[in-house]
């Protein structure tokens, strides 16, 4: 049981998408992920996905809008809710917190589909 | 589906030791709290609980030892392990994530115990 500094453990890995699991409460994950430029659309069957950006920006497209998500900014994206989120800029760290079934790409399978999460 | 601002948000309310429930992530709340000084020995004897310290620093101190929480960390203390929360200095912003079960005072029934918790 240690505490987590968000900056430092974000300098411990440097690949986007492909988020880091830093710890499980009860049956949800708090996850670290770096995102850059375009990822895909999906959504999640039955997972709600809340992203909380603490650096950079996040947009996050919906099917009728954009939203911009700025450092000490979150958003819960509801399951069922087609989604696609774009890093805006070069840097641009979120934590995800999320049920631990939740795949990273949810409804659709693809080169960027990560199945086994590695942990910080 | 709104975005929500931390420092915005922490605008909005000031007690101390009274969560607002800032969201729903399917079986978990993401809540919003302002802590002042010593809070009370507690545990939850179900739920893990998250502290994400967005301003000041938390103490929580557990049978064995103390562990400083600053701005921009967490920690994610396990059901069942003894805790007192305590807020240094007059400034403490807290991000909590639980289960929605999760009762503050854990399990003991004192004058803060929050049954019923307000929204944002």
């Amino acid at each position: 049981m240690e505490k987590i500094n968000l900056a430092q453990a974000f300098t411990t890995f440097s690949d986007y998408w492909s988020p880091r699991v830093a710890g499980d409460i009860n049956t949800s994950q708090i996850k670290l992920a770096k995102f850059k430029g375009m990822f895909d659309w999906h959504h999640h069957e039955h997972e709600d996905e809340l992203f909380l950006v603490v650096a950079g920006t996040l947009r996050i497209h919906f099917r009728d809008r954009d939203v911009e998500i700025e450092a000490g900014e979150f958003i819960i994206v509801p399951h069922g809710v087609e989604h696609c989120p774009e890093a805006l800029g070069d840097k641009c760290h979120v934590v995800l917190l999320e049920p631990n079934t939740t795949l990273n790409t949810g409804n659709v399978t693809i080169d960027r589909t990560v199945h086994t999460l590695s942990r910080l």
